[in-house]
Order: structure tokens, then C-alpha cells, then sequence
């Protein structure tokens, strides 16, 4: 019997492990926890790290919070709104910005919700954002993310590889947020899959994350760069912001229910630069970068 | 007889005058002028200055567009989408960002839209959002509001001063954007007020602008900052950043129905930084400012 204790406890784990190992592969930087509590019910330990050799600025966000469920979530389903059905929502949320352009911001998410109704369902996701899109880390990225999908059953990188193109994806500058990963929501018990099936999918997602970003740390944080990538790092940081607060359901589902600000925004850079109508010149990494910022990019090969 | 035409060419001239007067404070930046043309009928020109003495980015932006009233539009009006009625929308829009951290950030819209079914209203407001509030300056600023709007009506001034507290407010953060400043929209012909009257109202708004922020760059620009002040700058343009991509309805609605991405986004500073869970010290001037961004400051005195 999988119960929510049970996922709330594996989560808590997860998040100790994923700091531990990035606090090695850094070899400077070092998470503080910092705990806090929600009116309604429950709360959370954001860890968060800042001026590392290799991560300039992350966090790695565990949370469990439960109560009524919020009118949003309710129209949000179609329930009606009058029922006031208990919730019980726990995840763990990462973004994790590097120093060096040449390493990639990551994003991972794993994450839970039940209803006092009986209603479960597991989500989350892991897609890469590289200031200059390296094809064969895309690649090596994708392969990844498809070994520990294919685990679990032949359907779901083709179908999490695809909502993740559609997810992060700016529609106003008709770009990739980065070479996209896989995203995944309400997997529930239906079709085969049962509650453990997912658990176990979810639980190979979180532990996949350690092992393939501290590889990107470690292979890429030595590489050179100079003043001119650390300039286009910056402005691929204003579109990360740009994604996150106009397009990201989560960040704004947070913002508009009183969630707890600093967590939500920890996603964001330590900096970020706005060059109005900024164009890269032809034939320049910067320009081939955007030239990959597509979907549909058949990385997994 | 007031047309669209009469007004267009209005703001035309006003988006002349207030570069023309910008560029005279400055001294240095010159305004780029950036023609475009929108696919579904009309365009604009943005004119952008970058790296002035005073301003450090910035942009006056006048666009008049027109075609088919997107669906978005008639049903925030709650008109049958299937009607179809021809729009034609035009306004100047305004952001500077100076490099002085102790001259304030200043934002002006003046707009008109009408509808082929007889529709039409004015809107628009200025709002000042200083990164360290000066009493004196709100204060200025105000009374500056309050003179233009009592020109007009007595009404105007408590009912669009409110109206700025209102709109210009992170929920997400629970304070105001700056000192605010007036903020009005769908101003038609009723209780008396007619075309005429509307339109004399916002072309005083308009025609305030230049006097009112050339007057704090030549009081401000000239004052000591470090890079203390010039970190707090940078925090508080992360807050300009998230009101105008999670708040502003202008930012969103634009960027969700194919709007001119560059042009809105000029709103962005030239960079932003951000800090986990920032606390300036007891008893800063960063921490009186911070206790400042307050609705209901009765600044006009």
C-alpha cells in the first residue's frame, strides 16, 4: 500500500541525496535549509544554494502541504466548487543555475496529489536548458531520459518527450525554453498502470536527476568562455524568466493562491539582461543555438 | 468632431515631442525609431534609447492597429464572438529605466479603442516607481497628478489615484510597484463628460509626461550612488520584471494574442538580479522604501 506518508518520506530522501551529490560535484557550494509553513496546512524546506564554484544559484525545494482544496483546483477539475474536498499535494522542485554558460539550467520536478475524494495522480518532469545548445550533451541528455522512460513502459518518451516540447515552449518568441526533456501529469491508475507502477516511474525520474546533471557539471564547467558568452548567457536568462513567470502553470497557479513566494521564485536567475530586439550574427554559436530552440527535434536519435 | 484619425495623429506628435524632450535631458541617447507592421492590419513605431547620460534603456512606443476584434477582446467585453466587428486601437506606451539609482523608473500609457458597433473608450495613466522613495518627490508627483486631473474633474484624481494603488500592486510580494500615480480605462461619454472632454483629459495626461520626468532626471541624475545602491537598483528592476510579465493585463494580453513581442517587452529593464529571500537591514533606506510600497499613501497631501 502506497500511501501519501510513504511518497512525502521518499521525496524528503530525494531531496537530501540530490543536495549531497551536488554539493560534492561543486566542491564549494553549500545548501541551507530553510523550512517553512503554510497557514492552511503543512509546508516545506527549500534548500537553497548560492555562489558555488560551479552553481551560481539554485534551490532544491521539498514541499507537503494539505487542507481544503483550493476553488482554483476545484474549476481547475470541473468539481464543483461547494464540495470543499480535503487536498494533500507533496513534491520536490529543482532549478539550478551554473556559472559557466557552457553548462545547462536544469529544471526537475516530481510531484503528488490526492484527494480526500479518492482522486491521486503523480506529474512531474526534467528538461534542459543550455545557454549554447552542445547537440551530442542534447543527445546524451535525451538518451537518458528515454533509458528510464522505456523502463517503464514503450509509450511514455515518446508521449512525455512531446509534452514537454509543448510545455516549455515560449509562444511569443516562438521558441524551446532549451532542448526540452520530458514532462508528465496526472498519471494515474488506468490502463494497466497502478498506483506502485507510477511511483516506481516517478522514483526513477528523481534518481535519474543527480547522476545526468552532475555529468554536465563536471564534463563542461572546466570550458572556457569569456565576456561575449556571459553576455548571451545573461539574455538567455531573461527568456528563462520570461517562461517562468508568463507561461509556467506552477508558477503562477503559485503566485495566485498565496503560495510561498521565495520558493516559487527561487527559479529564477541570479541575473538576467534585456537587449531590445537583440539578434545574434549569422552564423555565430549564439544564432545556431537559437536555430535549435525548436520542437519536434528528434535528439534520442 | 473627434475621429480616430485626430487622435492618432495626437499621439503621433506627442511620441515626437516627448523623445525630442528626453533626448534634450539626457544629452547623450539618442531614440532609435523602429517601424512595424502588424499582419492583421496597422503597425507602429518603437522608439528605443539605449546607454544615454540619464537613461540607460528605455522606450516611447506608438502604435495604431486595427482588423477583425480578436476573440480574447470580445469576450473580456462579454459581446457574442461570433459578431466579428472591426477594432481600431491606437496609444503611445512608455518605460524608462535610468542608470541613476536614485532617479526613479517612470511608466506612461495613453490609449483609444473603438469598435465598428459604436464602442469606443479612452485609457491610460502614469505611474512613478522609484528604486529609493523620496517623500518629497512622490509628493511632487502627486500634487503634479492631481493638478492635471483637477483640471478636468474632482472626481478624476481620488477615483484614478485608487485605481493605481490598485493595478500597480504585487499580490505576490503584497507591495506596490512605486509611489503609483493615476491609472483610468474605459472613460466614455456619460455623466456628462463627453468625446471632447475625455480626449482634452488625455492629452493633458500626455502633454504632463515630459515636464514631470525630465524635471526629476535633471533634479537626480547628478546624485552619489555606490554599488550598494546600485544592487538595490538591480532587485528592484527584478520587481519591475515580475509585475509586468505575472500582473501587468496589458503585458499578458499582448503577448497572448501574437502582440509585437519587442515592442512590449521593451517594458524590461536592461538587467535584473535576484536574491533569495532578500531582507534589507533594519533602519536602510532600503528598508524604509520597502516599507513605503503602501496603497493608500495619501502623497498629494
Amino acid at each position: 500500500m502506497i500511501t501519501k506518508e510513504t511518497i512525502r518520506d521518499w521525496f524528503v530522501e530525494l531531496q537530501g541525496n540530490i543536495c549531497d551529490a551536488l554539493e560534492k560535484t561543486d566542491g564549494k557550494g553549500k545548501f541551507i535549509s530553510d523550512p517553512w509553513e503554510r497557514a492552511g496546512g503543512g509546508g516545506g524546506v527549500s534548500r537553497v544554494i548560492t555562489d558555488g564554484n560551479i552553481i551560481e544559484k539554485g534551490g532544491v525545494n521539498f514541499s507537503a502541504v494539505f487542507g481544503k482544496t483550493p476553488e482554483p483546483v476545484l474549476k481547475t477539475m470541473n468539481l464543483p466548487v461547494g464540495d470543499h474536498p480535503d487536498f494533500y499535494a507533496t513534491g520536490i522542485s529543482i532549478v539550478l543555475h551554473p556559472v559557466n554558460p557552457m553548462v545547462p539550467i536544469i529544471h526537475m520536478n516530481t510531484r503528488y496529489f490526492e484527494m480526500s475524494n479518492g482522486i491521486w495522480w503523480f506529474g512531474g518532469g526534467i528538461d534542459l536548458t543550455p545557454h549554447y545548445v552542445n547537440e551530442e550533451d542534447a543527445k546524451t541528455f535525451h538518451v537518458h531520459m528515454k533509458a528510464v522512460c522505456d523502463k517503464h513502459h514503450p509509450s511514455y518518451y515518446p508521449a512525455f518527450k512531446k509534452w514537454a516540447d509543448d510545455y516549455f515552449f515560449l509562444k511569443h518568441r516562438n521558441e524551446t525554453r532549451g532542448v526540452g526533456g520530458i514532462f508528465f501529469d496526472s498519471l494515474k491508475a488506468e490502463n494497466g498502470f497502478t498506483k506502485e507502477s507510477r511511483f516506481d516511474f516517478v522514483k526513477d525520474v528523481g534518481s535519474a536527476f543527480a547522476p545526468i546533471y552532475t555529468s554536465f557539471m563536471t564534463k563542461n564547467s572546466a570550458l572556457p568562455y569569456t565576456e561575449k558568452e556571459k553576455h548571451w548567457q545573461a539574455l538567455r536568462r531573461g527568456r528563462y524568466v520570461e517562461f517562468n513567470l508568463v507561461w509556467d502553470r506552477g508558477t503562477k497557479f503559485g503566485l495566485d493562491t498565496d503560495g510561498r513566494t521565495e520558493s516559487i521564485l527561487m527559479s529564477l536567475p541570479p541575473q538576467a539582461q534585456w537587449v531590445y530586439n537583440y539578434q545574434p550574427p549569422a552564423g555565430s554559436a549564439e544564432q545556431k543555438t537559437l536555430s535549435l530552440l525548436k520542437k519536434e527535434i528528434n535528439w534520442a536519435g
